[in-house]
């Protein structure tokens, strides 16, 4: 199979899991065409490459469609298999890496989107959940602290497995910052993630395809809008 | 490490989850101490395994816990990395395996938890609920049909992954069969997957570790009486 027959199904508003498979790509410096779906439509090569969940994003290397963002990441980091590696090369270091891909996003990303369809409900709810994030943003400082020992990010002196996991959600943590004046990555309580945030967002293998949060600042705010005046 | 240091939280009612554990360590030839919880407590050495999550199955490997029943087996695999392999060897039906083994999880699984929690309700809500394990028992049938070729299990002539992470909500599916009398490993629709599921049950790694339906069945029960006890 060529190496260089590579596709990226993804949307605009670009996921974190759309982001994810993104860093992983550049990471190992594999060429790609980023194809674009039509926000709220699906087309035949998505139906066809996906059609048990019909969702992005989905890589196709050749003829084989390849589902669900870590998974994607995991088979990235094992065809391309040379330096750097993704996943850590130590069997236990690898399944704490798993462990912590796993909660990012059963705990993490499953706040995110709670908060977002709350959107328009009362402050008092979405506090709750806010709160909930601020603990398991901890959980994750945490581990960083313990994990990295003065290290640059998760997986070493480069981006690996749970920083892509968990920097692909960062404009997505901001953009609710700003919606729900709460503040999240807070230098009080999670100091070594706010200085890793910096570091990740800048790194060349995400800086161009991070999202920008004043983008999706805005499309929550034009989701709000639309419900308001659907339900005036 | 010593190989023989192996120790496994689990408990009973032994879930899939615990059961999944066993069979990979039995398929390794891997001796293991068996350490059963109290349904209902947790133990400290479960707390200090499992500080986030505090749940069963942890594999305890000399003084590394591993918690998350598919990152468990990746690690069963991993270490234990003689043949016969639980994931396959080739990158793209990895990504497969995986795909599946999260497929089972987050579909029939949370479909099992579905109707266990409907327990006491009416009779459509459930059978709705049935319905939609049916659909996704029907769509593995699909996958076993075309991946395996007309060999023994979804892996191969020996169990694998897909193997692992269905067959252990076998006895949870049959003991919901009997509950809401509706068949779901029907021989009409899912011919295959039915036969599979005896091979699968017969398996020297599996036969002594799987739970009797009828003894989950009873457990349902019990907890069916109590709840209605406790709202009369």
């Amino acid at each position: 199979m060529a190496e260089s027959d590579v596709k990226l199904l993804g949307c605009w508003p670009q996921l974190p899991y759309v982001v994810r498979a993104r860093i992983a790509l550049n990471i190992k410096f594999v060429k790609y065409d980023y194809l674009e779906e039509i926000f709220g439509t699906k087309s035949d090569l998505l139906l066809k490459s996906n059609p048990i969940h019909k969702k992005i994003p989905v890589l196709i290397h050749g003829d084989n469609p390849i589902c669900e963002f870590l998974i994607i990441v995991q088979y990235i980091d094992e065809f391309w298999s040379s330096d750097p590696r993704i996943l850590p090369s130590d069997t236990y270091d690898r399944a704490i890496a798993r462990f912590w891909g796993a909660f990012i996003d059963d705990k993490l990303l499953a706040l995110i989107r709670e908060v977002l369809e709350l959107r328009t409900a009362k402050g008092q709810e979405q506090k709750a959940v806010v709160e909930k994030m601020i603990e398991a943003l901890e959980l994750l400082e945490d581990h960083y602290v313990k994990s990295s020992q003065g290290k640059a990010f998760f997986g070493g002196e480069s981006i690996g497995y749970i920083d892509i996991a968990l920097g692909c959600s960062l404009p997505w943590l901001r953009a609710i910052e700003k919606l729900t004046e709460m503040k999240m990555m807070n230098e009080t309580k999670v100091p070594n993630l706010v200085a890793w945030a910096e570091r990740f967002c800048k790194d060349p293998a995400v800086k161009d395809v991070i999202p920008d949060c004043e983008k999706l600042l805005e499309l929550f705010k034009m989701f709000i809008a639309k419900e308001q005046l659907a339900s005036n």
